[in-house]
């Protein structure tokens, strides 16, 4: 059997775009035939490191309210129905800790999903401990092993180091697509082409 | 007969979507039975604005490393190659007036994709009267009477008004498509989407 593609989806938890790209990855990357490594990070340093201390949406409000309209619309054309949270961008650092605590495990893309769906979809804070329980639930993660092993050293490492890879990588923005001879798509509206490059190289 | 249906074209002589789109959009918009209206406006004076004093792609430097590869891929598919040119971004003025100088007589569209692929496929500077000039020829327009005119009160008027109108619409970056009921596109890779709704509405 010939190996199969891998692409890297670079997320933040904060982002929009970043969800609609979640609830729908696996299908796409199904049907292009390409195996998916799901990499949380933290977009708050890479934007402070160029100034700015918020998300851009909120610094540029012409840009955050075509941002809102932009995401309701893309998300419509899967049925999806955006809600607003009353916070925006939300503090991501635990649920980034937890996703990587999971990967091993395998729970990972579900309580990916669940939390963006509860964010986005919601309109929930996931920030909140009650509802990074109910995604991890979700996700059949034991809620009462993950809290304590995302809080390990060893795993704050880890998403220090992922952080610091995808600075490194020339990252920006999320969602950041990565394919194994290097090409970086942005945007969830570069899920096709990223995938068909992963497929079929340039 | 029914009337067709308008799209508002707005773009950026400066910007690299903004060439991508004028390069294709009329064989987009002619298939899908929508008529354009081509509206060059300056981007500059809406960047100060929020506080930005040049191209967002020279202040973060790896979105712009980014931007030029994602425009060299899409330009790519449609079978035209990048030259990037020394100077980015370039200055526009001269060249939005004169576009909008040729509004009446019709050249408008053609001096436009002239001046794209000058700037864009052979890497010359906009700003060049040697260049302008070569673009009104190809478009079939009188230079000893485009660039008195594009001098004028009346063209300049124009140009500030038309940039304030964009101001106004909310539009932050080009190119932005803007359907006859006021849906904002932004972006190239916007371009089906906003035709299809300039047909069909949402």
């Amino acid at each position: 059997m010939t190996k199969r593609p891998v692409l890297d989806f670079w997320y933040e938890f904060a982002s929009t775009y970043s969800c609609l790209t979640a609830l729908r990855i696996e299908a796409a990357a199904e049907a292009a035939g390409v195996d998916l490594r799901w990499r949380p990070f933290l977009l708050a340093p890479i934007f402070a490191a160029q100034g700015w201390t918020s998300s851009p949406f909120n610094l540029y409000p012409n840009k955050g309210r075509y941002m809102w309209r932009d995401v309701t619309r893309r998300a419509g054309r899967s049925g999806l129905a955006i809600v607003r949270p009353e916070i925006f961008p939300q503090n991501s650092l635990i649920a980034a800790r937890l996703a990587l605590a999971g990967r091993e495990a395998g729970w990972m893309p579900g309580f990916t999903k669940a939390l963006f769906r509860a964010q986005f979809c919601e309109g929930r804070n996931i920030a909140e401990e009650a509802v990074l329980t109910t995604a991890l639930r979700e996700a059949g993660a034991d809620a009462s092993a993950a809290f304590p092993l995302s809080r390990s050293e060893e795993v704050k490492g880890r998403l220090k180091a992922e952080t610091e890879l995808a600075k490194s990588l020339g990252i920006f923005g999320a969602p950041t697509f990565v394919t194994g001879d290097g090409e970086l798509f942005w945007g969830d509206d570069r899920l096709e082409e990223a995938l068909d490059w992963a497929r079929d190289g340039r």
